[in-house]
């Protein structure tokens, strides 16, 4: 049942009195909520995520609070540059990026800022502007068909080629509706309602059935768009098929996709990238269903699962706001995009989070809303400073146990840097998803040091095959040779099957990123390739004598039955600067392979080594990395550079070093990957230009344990020993190998001299 | 004859005076100069850079002034860390990079940061430093013979592999002695002034003497480490070899170095990185003559030269206050380097040129002298504002005949940024110089979109060759190709010989850089290719009726009577978006040439047309840029990578695109160069990312005239007239082609709509 208006208010009233019983202000808490419910009682409208008080109150701090004016003046600019054209409500005819297809975008989008615009400023024109526009939309929508350029296997829209677009017309277009309704006749009322809203909100959720009840994010913007549209409506009926999914049978609907969405950590597998699209419509239903059916505490589902999801989306970002690049992302895109004002706005208002007061302060804009307005307020007095990252286990699935990420963060040495190593054992991330388990990716303060290479793709750019995703995005992104993890007999893990892979994940053992100098995590994958098993577990140790950063110990080890070639990629950004083995350049360039990714890379340089581990060096931004290899006499390493195959230089010309074993069963890779040195072209110095790494040992490798063992040249070592199965925090361990007992309790131990 | 110094003092006190009467301090003269007098006397060394007086008002200074403390801290910190360990001057032994060089220039540079820190806080540990340090100097150098890994036909020193090393150490080291002497007891005096500094000046100016009177930046350092030895020595004789020459007749020395090494603007031959290195002996030496013998007004001498140099230094730097990479140069170094500290604290204090003020701010510190405390007060009120960058056209030339540099800058429609357009058409710059006549340079605001490749060298680097150039310096960077200009047949300009291109300078034809809508500069080189003159035409345009970024208008017109190949080569910064024109890329990469740089590029793909010309459009950081080329059917279209035949790694993977022309004796390449668009990814819009070029004719092209009409999608037309010889501001010109009837005044004109 939706809450009578005066019960909200009340209820709202009741957490300002609690706020200001809190001492936050310090007069009279009776007498303010009398004159409040007055007002709020004459203003409730709208309902979705703006009362009329709280307009007003916006109104009144135009003049006062700088980020309310930017944000309000951005949107009176759009209005007003909207209302100076003539209404144009094309018939439906171009696929995206065409006329018509960006025009009724822009629509919605007008329509959305005439909206915050009038209940401002309380200027009819912008009323107007709605209202003629939507009595527009009235007369074409009865009888459109489904869009021509709709495609088979995709599900169709009217207005746009594909659903996705109708469901984000109606969240908009609503809102503006409701933002202006008090200015509308009630014959209009009834034309716009009857002729639009229902109609759209019948093709998203009755026509469309079968995407309305998706658990997958165009399903969460079909429900946002009809449940939004149910509270404005007042048609309960359709909220609860919002909410519970078209059989209200709470099978699907949007607790559902909050449940089966999110990870326990509020993780969704498509990635952020997705992630960050994704949350505008739960967030923007969420408060939508908060202000009419508050009895649902919906910011409190699933343990507060909404706000987790905020924080978890913020966390997955790099130095420069930056989403890590999973699966298809455009590693351009970062946390000061439109859709996480609204979710970071949201979330400070009912979660009253602090921290993410500074990413606020950064985005520099609210949105014009209850939300908008609280967390303007706040800023008042906050000072710009960096968001908090800290390192963090996120697990995926819905119950935490489709494997996960571990985001290892531990400081360079630098004012506010960290090193941050990302390890993904994550699933699959739907049709999005990268064949990349137990990939890893660098980051050494802002700088990209280890690289995925996120989608290729130049979003929106027409001559890029109209800003979609490329061909190469396919043949070489989401390939495994795409990631810095082991390609098994050069074919990508699953074969590249999304059906396949999609089906298992890998398994998180064990972690403890709690330790100040040491964070470690394990994690296991064993169906990427039929008979193959692999482990990975990634070390971020911090020298106890050194003043060097951080480095990390990567061991991966493999166990087959037959033999196979491994080939661990590592995508390193930057300038070669030295070697410790011989390597012989090509004259002429030829791909390194015919498929699966290795037909984009030209091969550069082959070298081999007499010496048991191989190091490369190279120059990133005035900083020197080095990766040191355990390798054999037989072990290949391979310098590749992208851009093979490539006819229409879609993919960027990135380098690849690969170490390659053949006919190997069982393999053990033991790599230092070393942050170590700097360049000052100011002072012209050079501090540390070399590795440090002295020399590498596999101590050990079998089912129950890997021990591994770096020395620097210092001679300071460190002995790592991984146990590899049977995990329990409090097992004690003991092997004896050479007369050399090596004795711990838990799931591992670093030995230092 | 040296001034005594109570006439140095009251000059000074003159110039003090006449400032304080202009109203700047508003007490009586008289009483202050009394007593500055008083103090002066008592206080009046040290004499070079910085009195007791000076250095006493720094003290003060110290703790309310943030630039002077952190300033003095950075010196006292590093002297405090020298004294902590024992003294130690080894023998020399090491070439550059090695440890007997490293650690003779750490202590020139202790001891002056010993003698700075002594100066202010009179603790004689300081003192004690500098004379132990010099002392044991003393000990050794007066045995010393030439270092053994000096080598043939390069200026050898004693304590460094070359002399340049040992003049930079005695600037430094006779500073610290003069700093610190008043400490110094009368017997330790003699031994360090005739064991030492006798010794070296006496090795520099006389066993030296072919360097001493080298007019180049060996011998500025040279003099400079030996005037201001005469200064502290008193020995006058020495001082005037340093000014006049070794045989004191003017004919090298330093007032000739001033002469001959600048043109009248402050250009220095070598360019701006080798520049930047040279204004320090330039302006140290300078103050040193100032303090010394104020009659000479070397500040004045030759129309106050030494002012306009460090202006031109500075304005020879992109938005990111990097030096235009002309010849060697490295791109990493920008105008925060200590040498232009010192150089802008002096050129400030005596040229009063509040314009360096806001490089001085990012400096974010200061010299510790009497220039140095000068800006540090002047400092106090200044906001922090980006340094003014102004159109020049800078000569070259001691005459300024020898060509020179064109800097077009206009504002690209963004606050603070510039499209700047740098043409070269300078003389060789000595060994360092680049066989680049003609090349142009394009950025927008801080980004490099045509660029020069700079210096094959990583710095300092010891596994890049130990820091020297590297062979591709020559191999690839030296060379024409290297650069944006026309290759002729495939070989470099001068068959990439120095002695004969250091003969004959490109010559400037005509220009203007004063009108706000069109900037134009044309020059011609016709010794670099035997039989073939080449004429460049820069014009920097601002659209009349679009909002568009400026664009260039390109017209390179070459003449010869006999057939070449003829490649105009552009290495361009970024993605390539797209082509109107066909091209194949290669299946395997193979060299695009056997010599002259050629043999670096890897040759990607040839692309032919039928259209008249052909556009390459590229994504640079978000933003769109292309090049519309008048062409053929006949001609190509190259692109290519750099990386071949590079065994090391030296070389980074740059772009190249090259339209070729075959068999031509007479040409005309015609290029619009246009930077249209942009790429948000905060909104996912895409503003422009197509040329606008509707159009390119040559409609006439003879000796007397060359004209070509640009006419955009918006049907905007450009006609730019361009006279060819005989150039005269005022003569009128009148030609009719097919009926159209052209006519103007002067050496161009540019006719639209």
């Amino acid at each position: 049942m939706i809450q009578s208006p005066l019960h909200t208010i009340r209820l709202r009233l009741g957490i300002l009195c609690l706020t200001l019983a809190l001492g936050i202000l310090s007069f009279s808490c009776n007498k303010k909520e009398l004159a409040e419910v007055k007002t709020e009682i004459k203003n409730q409208k709208p309902i979705l995520s703006l009362s009329t008080s709280e307009a007003n109150e916006i109104k009144e701090l135009l003049s006062t609070n700088e980020v309310i004016q930017i944000s309000f003046e951005q949107h009176k600019n759009k209005a007003d540059n909207a209302i100076k054209n003539s209404i144009k409500v094309p018939v439906p005819k171009d696929p995206g990026g065409g006329y018509t297809h960006e025009k009724h975008k822009r629509n919605y989008s007008d329509m959305y800022s005439a909206g915050i615009s009038y209940i401002i400023t309380k200027d009819t024109k912008y009323s107007k502007f709605v209202t003629d526009m939507l009595l527009a939309y009235a007369k074409m929508y009865p009888n459109l068909p489904l869009h021509p350029k709709s495609k088979e296997n995709h599900p169709a829209g009217k207005l746009f080629w594909q659903g996705l677009n109708e469901s984000v017309w109606l969240v908009n277009s609503i809102q503006a509706y409701n933002l202006v309704s008090d200015a509308i006749s009630e014959e209009n009322k009834t034309i716009i309602e009857d002729n639009v809203f229902k109609k759209v909100a019948e093709f998203i959720s009755v026509d469309s059935k079968k995407t309305f009840n998706k658990i997958h994010n165009h399903g969460t913007w079909a429900v946002a768009g009809v449940g939004m549209t149910g509270y404005v409506l007042k048609d309960q009926d359709m909220v609860d098929r919002a909410l519970y999914g078209s059989n209200k049978d709470k099978e699907t609907g949007f607790l559902k996709q909050i449940d089966m969405l999110f990870s326990p950590e509020g993780y969704y597998s498509e990635g952020p990238y997705y992630q960050r699209y994704a949350m505008m419509p739960f967030m923007l239903f969420a408060q939508a269903i908060q202000n009419n059916q508050p009895d649902l505490k919906i910011f409190e589902y699933r343990d507060q699962l909404l706000g987790k999801a905020v924080t978890t989306v913020l966390q997955l970002t790099d130095e420069n706001g930056a989403f890590f690049p999973f699966n298809d992302a455009l590693k351009e895109k970062n946390y000061l995009t439109s859709e996480l004002i609204f979710a970071s706005n949201i979330a400070y208002t009912y979660y009253k989070d602090s921290s993410l007061l500074p990413i606020i302060l950064e985005h520099n804009k609210v949105s014009i809303s209850g939300a908008g307005l609280e967390v303007a307020k706040a800023l008042k007095d906050s000072e710009p400073k960096a968001y908090k990252k800290v390192p963090l286990l996120i697990t995926d699935g819905n119950n935490g146990t489709d494997g996960g990420l571990a985001l290892l963060r531990m400081s360079n040495g630098k004012k506010n840097e960290k090193i941050t190593s990302v390890f993904k054992f994550a699933s699959q991330g739907m049709g999005h998803g990268h064949f990349d388990r137990l990939s890893l990716f660098l980051y050494d303060g802002k700088q990209e040091i280890l690289q995925d290479y996120g989608a290729a793709r130049f979003l929106n750019v027409e001559s890029k095959k109209g800003g979609r995703y490329l061909p190469e995005n396919k043949t070489w992104a989401k390939q495994t040779i795409a990631h810095n993890t082991v390609i098994v007999d050069q074919t990508s893990q699953f074969n590249a099957n999304v059906k396949a892979s999609s089906k298992v994940s890998p398994e998180l053992l064990f972690s403890n990123l709690k330790d100040s100098n040491l964070q470690i995590v394990s994690a296991k994958e064993e169906n990427a390739y039929e008979g193959v098993k692999m482990q990975r577990t990634l070390t971020l140790v911090k020298s106890q004598t050194t003043e060097r950063p951080p480095f990390i110990i990567d061991v991966y080890a493999i166990k087959s039955k037959e033999t196979h070639q491994y080939d661990l990629n590592f995508m390193y950004q930057g300038h070669v600067m030295e070697a410790n083995f011989e390597y012989a350049k090509e004259n002429t360039l030829s791909a390194l392979g015919t498929k699966n990714g290795y037909q984009h890379l030209w091969k550069l340089a082959e070298g081999k080594s007499d010496n048991n581990f191989a190091t490369l060096t190279w120059l990133n931004k005035n900083s020197f990395y080095s990766i040191s290899s355990l390798i054999s006499s037989e072990s290949e390493m391979i310098f590749s550079r992208l851009g093979a195959n490539d006819p229409n230089f879609n993919l960027r010309n990135d380098a690849s070093y690969m170490v390659r074993e053949n006919d190997k069963k069982d393999h053990v890779f033991v790599n230092i990957i070393e942050p170590h040195g700097n360049f000052d072209p100011k002072l012209e110095s050079v501090q540390n230009p070399h590795s440090d790494v002295k020399n590498i040992e596999l101590i050990s490798s079998d089912n129950n344990y890997t021990i591994v063992k770096v020395t620097f040249k210092n001679d300071d070592h460190y002995i790592l020993m991984i146990v590899n199965q049977e995990h329990d925090p409090h097992k004690k361990h003991k092997i004896t190998i050479d007369n050399q007992v090596y004795q711990w309790t838990g799931n591992y131990n670093l030995k230092t001299n």
